[in-house]
């Protein structure tokens, strides 16, 4: 059964509920976030982009757990999508666009933290709509216990709504993440998805490079969803952020470091940097759509070393990085070796 | 009259003479570098890239002037050009492809010595070549006078070749080291030139945002160039960074400073990550022909900071640089206000 994209509009009401929900989204991360770090609260700025929208951008700076963290809320229109977005929409070429979302990076203060990102949006333009998004982790001191925590919390989500959602999505996540000049992904992933406007194909590609070569060629194919059942399932995944994550911040915020742990830490924070300014699609969607250059950018870290030819020692916890967990692994059924 | 570039065909052994050229100039840039620091010297990688060619990269880390400085040569062929090429040069499609050039970028330690950048490149591929690159001056806490002297410093280099070159090439580079998305410019400018095949026509454009404004609509051009004409040009402009730079970084190396300068430093180093990662062609040229990647990314600061919302105090030393040196402006002809 084939069903098109008119079979299946969204509710009248479709901007004011989803727009409503990315609001609350950011409140519920933000007050989540305060109890965590327990020192400094965020502070919001407003702003409207002359092109019409608009937003909340809020920063939480030097606080006891979170060195930075950002969370922003944005609501856009405008006449037209940037080139990049119409080539893979290009039904909304000639239409004006509406999009709305909620995206959040933490910057941790100890190495032992790893970094996070979430980031849900929804776009609608003319004919199309679509919701994207997901979430990823960033470990820089490494453990895989807390990559199977974060990944079966976000299988659980997801396993909810459809069960070929978290294989499908958790393998996109780790092709979108990966920064391909060095070979690497960006940490232990999670879930990515794009344009699901409920036609049913979920994911056909990039799969021709990168960690895809570890997946099967099977391509997931899920039957038509409605509207209505795929904001339900982003609904659910922005609200699995605070369980997956703040288990893992409390656990390993009290562990001691030094100069060796937080020089690494800067270091890695520079891949972090290099995708977000080369490869990511909300930055550059930002960008090209005038976006507010401080809240799109509030995703870069506030501290950060390159090092020319830093490789890490053979054994060590900095190699164990490398070898293990920038690699896709299979963390739901993950067995110590 | 209209010369093809047929008309005007390399010598034999421009691809010998070219690299020789990169090469010596790569030498000459250390040793006067390594004089200027005074502590540290460089050393060196050798690399080769399977697809064909190599080069060496040359680093000099926590010095004293420099905190880190990296020069470039390299000499790379392959089968095709990468589509951000081969749509300013179609002539090129279907033909292999060959590129030396030197690259160079300076991170000094002291806030009131400027970073600086210089990069020259020759391509041939099928019936096509040219030059390209350029110079270009990022002061922290600037002095007109130092902006004045390089400015001065190159436009004598570019008298000597052709009227039109300074005029063109300067303004050239104030539009192409320009950060859109925070409107403002890299830094004073210098030289920036690209697709010099000695047709006559020099520049072309944008034109239409960012520093153009300023300009006249007069767009430079000058009568057809013979290959030998426009590499005798690209090693002057070579050979004009040492007296251009050095003066100023000798000047400027015993100032003291403290911890606001050097904060203000590592921030405005972020523009310059921010820079080479969104727009810069080198390095988009360099990730997309699976170059190597530490010495593409070399150019990046050894520790960056961002701040979220930052602005300037006004009447603050911080606040001049961005009022007067992030804008345009005639240097050659600068008066004390």
């Amino acid at each position: 059964m084939t069903v098109t994209q008119t079979d299946n509009v969204p509710p009248a009401d479709s901007r004011e509920r989803v727009k409503q929900f990315m609001q609350d989204l950011q409140d519920e991360i933000c007050n989540g976030l305060e109890k965590l770090d327990g020192k400094e609260t965020f502070r919001e700025d407003s702003w409207s982009r002359p092109e019409g929208g608009g937003g909340r951008s809020r920063v939480l700076q030097e606080g006891n757990v979170l060195e930075q963290g950002g969370v922003n809320f944005s609501e856009v229109w405008g006449e037209k999508l940037p080139p990049s977005i119409l080539q893979q929409r290009p039904e909304a070429a000639g239409h004006g666009f509406y999009a709305t979302g909620t995206s959040m990076v933490l910057h941790p203060r100890n190495p032992f933290v790893p970094t996070v990102h979430l980031n849900y949006r929804y776009f609608e333009a003319g004919p199309v709509w679509w919701f994207g998004g997901g979430i990823d982790l960033t470990p820089y001191y490494p453990f895989a216990e807390d990559a199977v925590n974060f990944h079966r919390t976000l299988k659980q989500t997801c396993d909810s709504h459809h069960e070929e959602y978290y294989p499908v999505f958790k393998r996109w996540c780790d092709e979108y993440f990966y920064l391909k000049h060095r070979g690497e992904m960006r940490g232990v992933g999670g879930l990515f998805l794009d344009y699901q406007d409920g036609r049913g194909a979920l994911y056909r590609g990039p799969h021709q490079e990168g960690p895809a070569a570890i997946y099967s060629d099977k391509i997931g194919e899920i039957p038509p969803r409605s509207w209505e059942d795929l904001f339900a399932f982003i609904k659910d995944c922005g609200q699995t952020f605070l369980p997956a994550y703040l288990p893992i911040a409390e656990k390993r915020h009290p562990t001691q470091y030094g100069e060796r742990e937080r020089n690494f830490q800067l270091y890695r924070r520079g891949r972090y940097v290099e995708f977000n300014l080369v490869y990511d699609r909300g930055t550059i969607f930002g960008l090209q759509t005038n976006g507010r250059t401080e809240s799109i950018l509030m995703s870069l870290p506030p501290l950060v070393r390159w090092e020319y030819g830093y490789q890490p020692e053979p054994n060590t916890p900095e190699a164990k990085l490398y070898e293990t967990f920038l690699k896709p692994q299979d963390w739901v059924n993950w067995q110590p070796s």
